[in-house]
């Protein structure tokens, strides 16, 4: 949606293809280099920075909304994504944007009682991801776009702040429990990869020696007789995911671990 | 809201006060003698059995919104409420209900387009509770309630089967790092009563002696310096909640043990 047309009728009309009061917003964490991450889209005008986000069409099943925004925002399309928490604690949520200023900004004439300018509650999304896969599509709205480090966000639009320090907050509480980081180690990794990885996620040092043997006691990895070879003297053995327990858990979204 | 008048005020002009297309579902799981139970309500001539729910007022925040329900449909309100989970899958969710029937049943008119019959999301949420202490509030669409056994759940209304079963896996899940059974034991208990609990909650056996090793790993009980004497030879030592933590993570929603 990139025409100053499509994006009238859109915000005109809207509602009779569109959910009113109730949209999505994803946080899109990316990892890469021991770094964690958030993707940030600029919004023209407003000088402000917001979450990548949409609507849920009329008939559409909610997490393939979810799923349909994440595409038309980062072109990716297999990736877990997880829905964490409803956000609407405030009781004008999105209704205290000025019409005025949207005229200005972005020369669409609203009312208003327009749709968009109504109280709108946000379901919150996250998903995880290698960030050099990603090909951000900015839209009508948006001019830029910007991969934030996640303990350094800055002031966004409405209570997204607040969205995404949940969207943290599961991704650190679940990481024992879910197929997250499935997409982001090869598919056999040494120790050291994967506790980099989770180090990374959680923001702080874990001990080496309980974190494997964590790992292993809730049965999300498993040793391989496997070694790599990385020189003279080093060839850590290898690790996979516990694969039976991840695909059951990607269909269901949780591992049963006790 | 139990008159016929206040009813068809609300079912003809409802989406004046409160916002359209988006509910709330409380499942409340009730816990005594060893037994886990989910509060279910009877709606009046659709012989069906349904969840307590309702709607968020247009400047009501969210979590309010629940704790109103709540307290209409159980007189209960200092509870650990906790939302779970979003249910919107079904294009047609609530919209597949005739409005003949409904006009049939309970007397009131409603045309094909009334705000009752849209597409409805629903946002879930859980307590649990100990069930003596609730005094059910039945109303004009509903002419009883029952506990009914959490692992022998009747065929409920729309898609409220999937939400129970959402809600109790949530539970099972978060039951090491959310305050969940605070409220259901003595201040100060034993082992075993503990560990009936949770057996209780997660439906399995729990090796007793691993169990009590967990919960102390995890920092959630503390063992005391004090023994109840319950007869000639059994003085079994008392165990209390770590309440700091506890209260960080009532108010917060999160035990952080990692």
């Amino acid at each position: 949606m990139n025409s100053f047309e499509e994006v009238n009728y859109f915000v005109q009309n809207g509602h009779q293809d569109y959910l009113p009061h109730i949209s999505i917003d994803c946080v899109i964490f990316g990892y890469q280099q021991q770094q964690l991450k958030i993707l940030l889209l600029k919004w023209k005008g407003l000088n402000g920075w917001g979450l990548p986000g949409g609507f849920i069409k009329r008939r559409e099943p909610l997490s393939e909304a979810a799923y349909r925004i994440l595409q038309e925002k980062t072109s990716l399309n297999d990736l877990f994504l997880q829905q964490f928490h409803v956000f609407g604690d405030s009781p004008y949520r999105v209704g205290e944007r000025s019409t005025r200023e949207f005229t200005e900004k972005f020369g669409l004439e609203v009312q208003a009682d327009n749709w968009l300018f109504e109280r709108t509650l946000s379901i919150g999304y996250f998903a995880l991801m290698d960030h050099v896969k990603v090909n951000v599509q900015t839209d009508f709205f948006t001019d830029d776009y910007q991969w934030w480090d996640a303990s350094d966000v800055p002031q966004l639009l409405f209570d997204q702040n607040e969205v995404v320090e949940k969207a943290l907050l599961t991704l650190r509480l679940q990481i024992y429990h879910q197929p997250i980081g499935y997409n982001l180690l090869p598919e056999k990794f040494t120790l050291p990869e994967i506790h980099t990885l989770y180090e990374t996620i959680l923001g702080k040092e874990l001990d080496q020696r309980n974190f494997s043997k964590k790992l292993m006691a809730l049965g999300l990895i498993q040793k391989l007789n496997e070694q790599r070879s990385i020189g003279a003297h080093r060839s850590p053995f290898l690790y996979q995911f516990e694969k039976e327990k991840y695909e059951q858990a990607l269909k269901e979204g949780i591992v049963h671990t006790y």
